[in-house]
């Protein structure tokens, strides 16, 4: 019988560093919505995502490569950028076969500090993407750290369902010694049957939903409709 | 009609700076066990308790004041105090009109931060004290936030389910965007009436039961046992 794999949840880029990352698989989780576009536009055929964490480098690398430039401020396409952080954006007639230089905050951080704290991999999870993510990590059976970005730091409900999602598939196969992945586990159980009703609860979504993205945000916590598994590999996301 | 404050719910000491703590009143939470056995040796008729971090500073000001000294590692009472952490420990026909000088790790690192941020008022809170935590909240009317001192910066459980406890109580006389305060009433409702067996999920209840400490735990998270207020003035927490 094979060793049993760890398995932890941080809640907040800011406590990253109190767990063991080293060699770990850290699943990058950004609901709201930097992931759930990452997983929609590989699975629309992007050639690869690279995530820049300053306006001015994906401004550059976007000229450099002929790639397609994206990011949001306050709802709004940041300015010298082609497009926004919507997932709706990336339809297969658009994103097919191109490169998508996407700047964001919480998510690409958190991926940043994975990486420099020694991850074995990277990947990126959302509900769009729920079993490509279970699947693989049962399928590796290495440590596992799921990683919420949160918002500024701050907690937030969102990323913490995913990360109970994943749990509930995947927990018999691994040790959780882990009150944050327990409890994400009961916020989901709690929730799964009126997520939509739900999110609307959130910080996030009092921050988002002023800007006319409800149908975004719904799309975001729907599971399986992007069901791709993300690899961050040579400074770009892809998949195999 | 009073203007309504702000409540906000921090799950770790690590992540205090992310919110206004100045002129706020913040509750040290420690449930397992610091702020619980606070509460019941000020019930009991301690007359002040000494919170301190450091062992030597412990042994110093005890022999300075003549006070009892307490702290325990792993368990067992530190080499050079006098008593453990248990609140069965402090009963009125041994505490009673003295001082007790305690060193604890999570709490009062906590407690330190809140001060230097500029807390306009420091309280501790555990079951034991819930009512008198929420019926001061409710008379003062200020920024509250709820502080989780949490296992060496790492989300705990049983802080959480406290933290939802008074949420629970007070959330319709202040304004609350704050997904971690959602969260923790969200657990406290899903686990009032199971508090005794969920909190054998904990990691900590795996740490200390290992100690034989299952009734202390319990009386942990038994509401009102110790319905006193200890407020942090001049050093010390007393009564008022």
């Amino acid at each position: 019988m094979n060793r049993k794999s760890t398995l932890h949840t941080i809640l907040s880029p800011g406590l990253l560093d109190l767990y063991e990352v080293k060699d770990s698989i850290v699943v990058i989780i950004d609901v709201f919505r930097a992931t759930s576009t990452i997983a929609t536009a590989l699975y629309n055929g992007a050639t690869k995502i690279i995530p820049v964490a300053q306006v001015e480098d994906c401004i550059a690398i976007g000229k450099k490569l002929n790639a397609i430039t994206a990011g949001e401020r306050d709802g709004k396409i940041i300015e010298g950028l082609q497009h926004g952080n919507s997932p709706a954006e990336y339809s297969a007639s658009f994103i097919k076969g191109k490169t998508l230089v996407l700047t964001t905050t919480n998510g690409t951080k958190l991926l940043h500090m994975a990486l420099e704290s020694g991850a074995s991999e990277v990947v990126t999870g959302s509900f769009p993407n729920l079993s490509a993510v279970c699947d693989h990590l049962l399928a590796m059976n290495k440590n596992v750290i799921l990683g919420c970005s949160a918002w500024k730091n701050r907690f937030n409900l969102e990323d913490t369902l995913f990360a109970g999602a994943v749990i509930n598939r995947i927990k018999e196969n691994f040790i959780m010694h882990c009150d944050s992945s327990l409890m994400a586990e009961d916020m989901y159980n709690m929730h799964k049957q009126d997520m939509y009703s739900f999110i609307r609860k959130t910080t996030h979504w009092h921050r988002l939903a002023s800007y006319g993205l409800e149908s975004d945000l719904e799309y975001c916590v729907t599971p399986d409709v992007a069901n791709v598994l993300p690899q961050y590999k040579d400074g770009a996301l892809i998949v195999e």
